[in-house]
């Protein structure tokens, strides 16, 4: 299985990723690093893994649609089998998605459905929940809106602040983004349209959800 | 602390609470079963357990604001601290809120704030999230929108349906419910409202989040 990790910035998920293939927890390749932005530090980690790495601005196509075009023709050419969004801070259009369908794979800082969109995290801290985590998902035309892969939960702690919750969350985020795309490694996924034609994912024999260690903190005598 | 629960059907979180008081885990009385419905289960839990019970059909009321009138009136006569909606099935003004602020408790079947309103658990199943649970909330002007007190979480398995779904949540509830109401026994609940006015709690020294042991089912080797 190859992957191509589209990113946009530090890229923390994208090294999670390329740590579980060089241990054998992930059995892919990483065959494209995409960023649409330069000099991130994402790229650097592309190149210390040996990974080739392509910088792609959006700012040099006209829509939203020749960009993603543009993408699509570096998949192909990397011979890409499965597309993770790792924050990638663009919205793809079904140029993407149609040459990939239920192949374009997201991580969101939240227990979708709730705080879809920008700072889950922050949302989450306002709106005060005792918790929170986050949610793999593929990509559909909706924002943070398509079939649930897994899903890791991490509580809000009494003396937290939006920084360590952010950093708690994270620390999910690099254990599951890797554990389920090695599922899609071992053939574990299937993807088939409920009677609404609306995609719905099974995962065999693998749980869909994780706790995260804080709630080691939190259980009640 | 004296409690009245606002029922409308078979009152299990009614029962939960009353054992909880009988087992010395929440140190309150029942002061009062308020049942919309005449001849549900809830009044004859009540009734073996000794506790006065009021039939209030919301039918005989001109409009929402009288039937909460009338419900403030009993919440009054029977000296009421705290009020716990327990699947009480009707909304709930700000006749009922304004007498007592920030002492209306809510039970809700999800992790708000995915899925409120009705059928929590059948919205949370059809969406394929792989974690739902429970919030116990303070009641303010919206649709289960209040300030979140608890929540507790439960794994969606793999063979489940809604059925199943819908027990094991339950379950936490009745673990949770009962223990909240403890917290404002013993004083550890506080409200104050941030700098938008919305209202905040902080539970003194206790976990606001708890976790179903089905969860010992899921957890990956």
């Amino acid at each position: 299985m190859r992957l191509a990790v589209l990113v946009s910035g530090s890229g923390t998920n994208l090294q999670a990723i390329l740590d579980a293939v060089c241990t054998g927890l992930l059995h892919a390749e990483v065959g494209l690093v995409l960023s649409n932005k330069p000099g991130v530090q994402s790229l650097a980690r592309a190149e210390a893994a040996g990974v080739p790495a392509v910088v792609l601005s959006h700012r040099s196509f006209p829509t939203r649609e020749a960009f993603d075009g543009e993408i699509v023709r570096e998949l192909r050419l990397h011979r890409i089998d499965i597309v993770v969004l790792a924050g990638f801070m663009r919205i793809v259009t079904p140029v993407l998605l149609g040459a990939f369908p239920n192949r374009v794979v997201n991580i969101h800082p939240s227990l979708l459905p709730s705080f879809p969109g920008l700072d889950a995290q922050g949302q989450a801290f306002r709106a005060g929940v005792a918790v929170t985590g986050c949610t793999v998902h593929l990509v559909d035309g909706g924002m943070d809106s398509g079939a649930i892969l897994a899903q890791a939960v991490v509580p809000v702690l009494a003396d937290d602040d939006e920084s360590r919750l952010s950093a708690r969350i994270l620390a999910e985020e690099h254990r599951l983004l890797p554990r389920v795309l090695e599922w899609f490694a071992a053939g574990l996924v299937s993807v088939h349209e409920d009677a609404a034609g609306v995609a719905r994912v099974t995962v065999n024999g693998r749980a869909r959800v994780a706790i995260s260690p804080a709630f080691l903190q939190v259980f009640d005598p």
